[in-house]
């Protein structure tokens, strides 16, 4: 897909920085392009568990904001979770989280998109801890 | 259902204040009984997105947790959230947060919970911004 | 809720007998109100799996149509099911199925619905094997 | 993945043989290896909804089959869905359903897995209808 995402890397910063959610989580974007996007969350005492693992919240919150920032390259900035569904398979830590989202499949007005969330260790080698699949739609503002 | 809940509202304060995560959040229990938890969650600017609504992040935080919770009153501490899907009704905001789950069915292993998830207005009125639904399984420790 | 249902049982058993899939299954309409649906499935050898329980398949048709016909009792007879979360709690067989849906929420044009899955005996005893949430869309047609 | 799955595509077609609902839809196999599995089913009038296009529940039947078979080619032959969700993009008609699923990641228990269903032309043209994640156990019998 060479198509020119309809938000870029420096635009999905620039969102993220006015959510005042995401920056108490710290998260940083990563790759971004036409039906993807990738999400890079730094870990830190602050988002963990009693169990000294991710907490699933914080896996949440990722997988949600990832899955909307993929349909927003195709769909615009204007876009709203209507739902998503996520499992989780390990549980684990790590220097950082990163969450890959891309879109399935895509109307004008809406995108299925899907996400991957892995920490990845100090040495670079990942573990993926959930994946999601969710529904978002454009929204008129 | 007169029975004892195997975790107790002080006992989830406990384990809310081991969890970096839930503080970070700002999280407080509210009524715990068996098959049944509520988690309070006073609204303030950093859990807010772009728009001046919850963040989605503090919703899917709010079910996974109050999920879980729901399922530790009958499974015990010692659980994990295995998935859950969440529905988006409509944006909002307001003093607080309140999210009500409560356990549909159980093994001695896994429990099925559901949840819902209000925005408080400083008068009282309500608002039902998300639902959820999940699978939490007790874990060996 | 007393207000009148967009979609009556006699409406509902309409669209059954038009549906042919729903013919294949041989599904009845139950008990029919303004925001919950009740479908009834005679179970048969054809609906079974290889270990003599019901077929997961026929769980999911349940609770996709029932998720879809409590919508229609307020949304009007129009409806699209955008997408649904099923989790499967035991497996067994019985008499019949019965899916129980309700309306947690709605707009003017979606529907938040739940649905409960219970295999019934002969002797009228019931047993809970899978629950379902689903958003539902009105479409113009 | 050069592995021998656990489930041969012939195999697969016995399962199915044994499945009186799947014979009831009339579901084939198709390519089967180490971690993905392929179903196909033909359509007939039988498999519609009264707008002519596939039901949902035959959707959500090929979802359900095709998460579980390709777990199996990895978890072994006695696996159960656990849940699953799904979220349906387009109404549509056509030859056959195609259902292509893939382990996204598994532990010696549990497989996550996604599918994908297709309706395909009689000229070969495809479009995706519905996309899948579920999370399918290992059971001991």
């Amino acid at each position: 897909m060479a198509e020119t995402p309809a938000v870029t890397a420096s635009e999905a910063e620039e969102i993220l920085a006015n959510q005042p959610f995401s920056r108490l989580i710290g998260v940083e974007v990563g790759e971004v392009g036409y039906g993807y996007a990738t999400l890079r969350i730094p870990l830190r005492a602050d988002l963990l568990q009693q169990f000294g693992t991710v907490h699933g919240g914080v896996l949440s919150y990722a997988a949600d904001n990832s899955l909307a920032f993929a349909a927003g390259t195709i769909l615009g900035p204007h876009v709203l979770t209507r739902g998503f569904s996520i499992d989780f398979l390990r549980t684990s830590n790590g220097d950082h989280l990163r969450a890959y989202a891309e879109v399935v499949d895509h109307t004008s007005r809406t995108a299925l998109t899907r996400s991957e969330i892995f920490t990845v260790a100090a040495d670079g080698s990942e573990a993926l801890v959930a994946a999601a699949q969710g529904s978002i739609a454009r929204v008129e503002r």
